[in-house]
């Protein structure tokens, strides 16, 4: 069913968005900020189910591309991924009739608000990949043969790329190299598909969800109980480490925020130590050696007290954090899915293994 | 007045080119093998005057970009050049009527003839430069403010970016970035312009200029007189230098062919040593630490006794070479010309001084 989201529903969406981010997908301060903005002065925004969704519907993902690291510094002028949705729109030759988020997260789930405020374009309540991840064909829609191109990348300046490729793969090293000559961050417009292909390939329901998140750790907030909690309950996850931030390495490179942190555990995880491994997003944790979790499963990082999400371009030295778990969209655990955004496509030498037999193993440990 | 370019004029106009390439714009044999293949395959050229060209003739200049290191290894197919060309014209959204160079070279002045022998086109006798140069913006018509965008990238593998940016410097940074990705040559349409901004911006008479080259060169070999001497005299230049390559370095870097090649002197020019400092193109000769010519002037280096042009990919420990000067095209003299493509703009710390008055300087030394 339709309805209306309006600034005050941004908060929550935002940081629900963070949660599924897995630690990369944007700032969901500076999402928020970008999103009210656009509400604000263009009005509240018309979210619509997938199922609501006309077959013949012309709908275009818009996101922002890039590294978080230089994200939070060079924000986006607001115009530019409307600049690029026309440009594509141009492209195409017919009108694009509704947006949809490509990835959860803090940005990505609140620059399509922009550009439907913008527009007066209808959003679509679904993402590509129930979650966020670094590269541009590691779409559920990528899998299921949905092209990226023709795809559209624009700067601030106003300068623009126009994709059309033989592959998604392909895309992302062309979308990845405009990006990095633009400064390392652009605005993007791509994944042209028809109403029906959204409902056969997207991820459905993924704002209700982050909306969702963002209340529950506002509710556990008010209500002075855990919002650590409230999010793994939320998300049939686990939480799997406590812990205290004891060394963070961060580069920005190939157009990537690469690095990883290493968490000291406190309370019942004291002694033990648990290293996250991140490309935009978090890939992998390991405990004491072990392989707790990794891609495409959910690794979510949230400051212990307050469970606010906390992207891998901001975890510091001394932060307590709370490290969460949750399993990803099915299709993910397929072996098309598993060759797009497996442990082993990231350079892991070490099959996938779903989460939750993980936690299982490692709780049966003696 | 228009006259057909069949086969048997292949071979001097690619040697010529390569001649004004000034050790850049690709390779000559390369080049005279692919035009005479679309010849044979599609009948003779038809070579135009610019004064011919309708007013509102759509003009399209048609080239290869890349490092010339690479291109030697990875050729083109064939309508790579030609699909972007249609791609370019697909988006004017008006039928191109005419190919035209952007810079004279063995590849860069006979991939045109490629691709005007497969279209049908007629190809204008001119370039964007009077030589070559290893930047996109790097043309007269850029200068005096044509856009080399809307552009297209295209690679073997049906690959194509289109861009639309704000200024052709901007355009080099992407369409470089495109190149690297595709393995560091693509084939390029750009620069769309109407007939009488051809005659206006481009550098008139180019391709006959290389075909005469060619013809000296060929004849003095045929009459066992100094072929270096007649394209010294074509080019109104000088010969500066005679000697035997002792060092050469070069590196595939940031998408060129960058290096130097350090020559011992022979016969008038013994115990003298002369460096050649290159990005694609020779951009300074420095004789016993002077500098003797530099960009935008043309240095140009011939194989000593058969002035076999040598591009900067070829050049070899031992070659036995002549170096040749040249003035370069009045425009790139101007301020706007030197910011554009002096010496400053490579990174030199010297001024540029016209390449006949610093061997005149240099003939009066005592």
């Amino acid at each position: 069913m339709a309805r209306l989201v309006g600034e005050e529903d941004l908060e929550d969406l935002a940081r629900g968005a963070a949660v599924l981010g897995t630690g990369g997908g944007g700032n969901p301060y500076i999402g928020k900020l970008l999103a009210r903005q656009a509400v604000r002065e263009n009005g509240p925004v018309t979210l619509v189910d997938a199922a609501e969704v006309p077959d013949d519907a012309v709908v275009v993902q818009s996101a922002m591309m890039g590294a978080p690291t230089v994200m939070v510094e060079k924000l986006p002028r607001g115009d530019e991924a409307v600049n690029a949705l026309l440009a594509l729109q141009d492209h195409l030759g017919c009108r694009v009739t509704h947006i949809v988020c490509g990835e959860a997260g803090g940005i990505n789930s609140t620059i399509p608000f922009v550009v439907a405020a913008r527009t007066g374009l209808p959003l679509i309540d679904a993402d590509g990949m129930g979650r966020a991840f670094p590269e541009l064909q590691m779409l559920v829609p990528s899998m299921l043969g949905v092209s990226a191109t023709p795809m559209v990348v624009a700067d601030e300046k106003g300068n623009t790329v126009l994709l059309r490729t033989t592959g998604n793969r392909w895309t992302e090293r062309f979308a990845r190299a405009a990006t990095i000559e633009m400064g390392c961050t652009a605005l993007i417009a791509c994944y042209a598909m028809k109403g029906h292909q959204v409902r056969e390939t997207m991820v459905l329901g993924t704002l209700t969800l982050c909306q969702a998140l963002g209340r529950v750790i506002a509710r556990a907030r008010a209500e002075h109980s855990d919002p650590v909690q409230a999010v793994t309950e939320q998300l049939n996850g686990h939480a799997v480490f406590r812990g205290r931030v004891a060394d963070v390495e961060r580069r920005t490179e190939t157009g990537f925020a690469r690095g990883r942190a290493v968490l000291a555990g406190l309370g019942s995880y004291g002694g033990a130590k648990l290293e996250l491994n991140f490309q935009n997003e978090h890939l992998v944790a390991i405990r004491d050696g072990r392989v707790l979790a990794s891609v495409p499963d959910l690794i979510i990082v949230l400051d212990s007290d307050s469970a606010e999400p906390i992207t891998t371009e901001e975890i510091r030295y001394g932060f307590r954090v709370s490290v969460v778990t949750a399993p990803c969209d099915s299709r993910w655990r397929t072996d098309a899915g598993l060759a797009l955004v497996g442990p082993r496509y990231f350079g892991y030498d070490f099959d996938y293994i779903p989460v939750e037999e993980r936690v299982s193993a490692e709780r049966d440990r003696p």
